[in-house]
């Protein structure tokens, strides 16, 4: 089959610092549905446009983060495959049972060199997005927040990205998209990578602590919509980051900005689509500027300092 | 690996009446790049954004058309597996040596149950589409045509389109996104199919004549280009079917209009992303008019009669 | 003054034929706020971002259609001055008391030689726009309805658009932007007129009987609004006459639509700007469809005959 | 009549250091059309969709910024009113003969108490935009470079704006749309006026020198070619002051950068529409950054310092 194994990114689980102006924040200001409250008291979330029951998990902690990150695969029998190859090219799994999380079934855990925790899962119940599978009609934006369409990736900062890199093209089937090099013309200071066609489901940066959170990102449909999620954000006196603007690196349209407990979130829109067969965009450090935010064509000082 | 075997359309070789006014509309109007033209006198196409050579070729003829579309598959190794899942289907295959369409590998050719012939290849060369491979620029508009990004999916008219969908999910590995039913609920009046996450590469409508073409569509990158698009094709007094609207099916956005040999083409914009783990959504007779024109909400009389 | 005498387009009151059904669909699909009813059931709107009481009055009746359509002046002085002139070129003017209309000054009122019904007036009292005079914040989409940014102008159907088209220039100081000639090459079949720099205030075509609407217009904020617009008219199974498309008179994009007691509405965006020494465009007859709908470059059946 | 009196602005002309490389600029960058030069060497041009023979004037100096700034007014009677209304208020005026600029009829020119200089002509010759006069076509983008649709509006800074204000009032007809105070409450820090129903037609910042220009502006059509002109400044790696962003005053998006001798330039877009009847729009000193730059809340450092 042309799609197959690991299909997109499912679920990532955020520590928020207030659990109260957290979801005022995801439900008022991003625009997510609440979709339901564990025993734990951990808050779950969907996008309107998303069908599976949630895409972003909060937990209350006392230190903002990402617990961890989840590609959704094809079905039960990838998911053993899968744990199969990890387990054989030496990685570590662990089963969480199915309810652990509300309306999900069993995931395989486990860590990368960068010291995240990754998960995989094949089940979580399809509650719909408001439109039916019979004779749908088209959704329009016509409630509060930004609204996003779905979770669209995560870029994750630690040690070793090439470990974590070779983990995810050798045994899970990601891609390369593009990468920047350091000053040594050799080691990859950034790599981009895909499960599908989309610019990036993944992406990593070196840094010299392990397990940090650069952002979460969700995609928006439109530049328009961009626009439109910056004066949400202005609003409402979210902490922007940096936006609207574009990178060079997957040509994608974006914000950066921070939920209450400083966590960074994207709003993406665009980028060009990556197929197996195209070759890797290389970017030298000299241009990674340009790369990371095509119009200012600098980093601003946040970007390789600000994490959670 | 997540995205294997097919990847995704790859050529369209439509036949044409008259090369000069043709490769003068394809260049001027669409605002696609000539790449070459062989022996026969095929004279090649591809977008700007496009890689690889070509992804339109048109070929002189005495009455327009489709003579074959052609999907990329992974590799050579994957070409050779699929050959072998086809005739293992009972489908006789043949083999096009390479070369015989400029830089292009070795196809292999098939017809499906409509009747139409159906290529996969590996092999296409990479002539770039003017941006680098190292720290490459955002490409805008700024020259003449609509500029379409990708050449992106076809819709064919035949006899036995559940013959077709079958082999297309079954050999090829291609998803069903959407389909139409006719006034007895049961059957198929037209199905769209997926072999990436894109709302459809291939869509097929019942019809009583086998072996013709409805559309060959174009990617836009925004509502405001398609709105460009329609505004070049009234400059230039291009034949509109329709448009700009919005389908109800995939939810994107597009104009049908005419080459000057009568084929269709669409140049298309948006729709959702499916996944293999997506139920299908079903359309009935009753909607079909809004599940194909969102805004008009009835179909036009063009649609289901005039083909090439 | 640079913008003196007649200013923007006012109010403009419709006959609707169930106020209940007008009512919800004034606001929840037009998305305009409801800002009272008065003691003889007519219910007033605005639209959300104009500060002015209302725009659109609705008057229940046993036909469909304008009551009269009304431009605001300057002030208490241009309203007299104007009354004056009009009174000096032979026009019959009548007073209509201040608060006959809710939150309306004394409005000047007479008919122009197609037999409509017009209204000046220099008071409406400003109810606000949500945003504040003192450090206001951007407004953005948020609830429901298409939600317009204003009422923006009438195009006319009556017999004498010559002596209509004369009153607005030597009267009340309008400037002609663009006319469609018949065949005769001579004689105007539409005129548009502007009393800004607006590509058009009013608009009116030469037509068998006097004192007819063709539509009242809403502008609206961008082609992607537009899109948004059309996508609620199908959701609320809204009578769509033609779009979206582009007219080539103005260069706006457009919905026709219906609301529904059968008046029609448009939803309109763009259009150039017009300042008084730009010499107005002539189209001819035989160019007259691609005038009026840029894209299909005809006249729709309904263009010219159906009214209210 | 509606509009009369002062109409828009007109031309500007700027000081360049190095004539090849700005008229270089001017044409591959901001895509706007040379259409002369004169005696003296200056360079004349207009933006595509402009009539008049030129809105910009480039001339060789060794320091940049703005030798004057030019209003079009309705009609040579107009320019003998306005004449004798700024003598009456005190103003010097001068009468630059025609044709001192290419094209341009006779200018009344004068100082305003910021010290900027200030002209008014009635009289500019058609050159037409390309498009006819009679049924003419839509215009699409479809050359090199940002390519506006009018030169906007200035924004000047000297120190005694409260009387350049009160000029532009009480002798030009202009309207005061927007005002940020400083932090006394009371003194005006910038004011925003327009002399047609546009957000603004001319802004001042008080500054301690006088006879200082911080930007000449451009119109886009919409948010996309506001992307699609940063987008294109990055591609020419034009200097970019700040931006794509949104203002709070007036709601226009807009990017500030600089022309290859220092001036700064701004592509905005959209606007609010103005009319006099309109309360002015005041801004604190507290929520000057919002007002300024909506998205960053804060000025950046450059706005209120580098200036030619």
């Amino acid at each position: 089959m042309a799609m197959t194994g690991v299909l997109r990114p499912g679920h990532a689980q955020l520590r928020v610092l207030d659990m109260d102006e957290s979801v005022k924040f995801y439900t008022d200001v991003m625009g997510l549905v609440e979709t339901g409250r564990d025993a734990s008291g951990r808050v779950y979330f969907k996008t309107r446009a998303e069908r599976d029951h949630n895409s972003i998990v909060l937990r209350r902690a006392d230190r903002a983060g990402l617990d961890f990150f989840a590609y959704k695969v094809l079905n039960k029998a990838t998911l053993e495959e899968l744990d199969g190859k990890l387990k054989a090219y030496g990685v570590v799994t662990e089963r969480i049972p199915a309810g652990e999380m509300l309306e999900t079934g069993e995931r395989v855990r486990f860590q990368i060199p960068t010291g995240h925790t990754i998960e995989l899962y094949a089940e979580k119940t399809d509650v719909g997005n408001g439109m039916t599978y019979n004779d749908p009609e088209v959704d329009v934006v016509d409630g509060k927040g930004i609204r996003p369409i779905r979770m669209d990736h995560a870029l994750l900062y630690g040690g070793d990205i090439d470990g974590s890199r070779k983990l995810f093209e050798e045994v899970l089937g990601f891609n390369l998209v593009e990468r920047v090099k350091l000053e040594d013309g050799a080691t990859d200071l950034a790599v981009w990578l895909t499960c599908s066609a989309k610019a990036h489901d993944l992406a990593m940066v070196r840094h010299s602590e392990d397990n940090k959170l650069h952002h979460v990102a969700f995609q928006l449909a439109s530049w328009e919509q961009v626009l439109r999620a910056a004066d949400i954000m202005s609003i409402n006196r979210v902490s922007i980051d940096i936006g609207p603007t574009r990178h060079g690196i997957t040509q994608g349209t974006t914000i950066y900005f921070f939920d209450p407990s400083g966590n960074r979130l994207e709003t993406f829109c665009g980028g060009y689509d990556h197929y197996p067969d195209n070759h890797p965009i290389t970017w030298s450090w000299e241009h990674v500027g340009r790369g990371i935010f095509y119009h200012d064509r600098k980093l601003n000082p946040a970007f390789l300092s600000v994490l959670t």
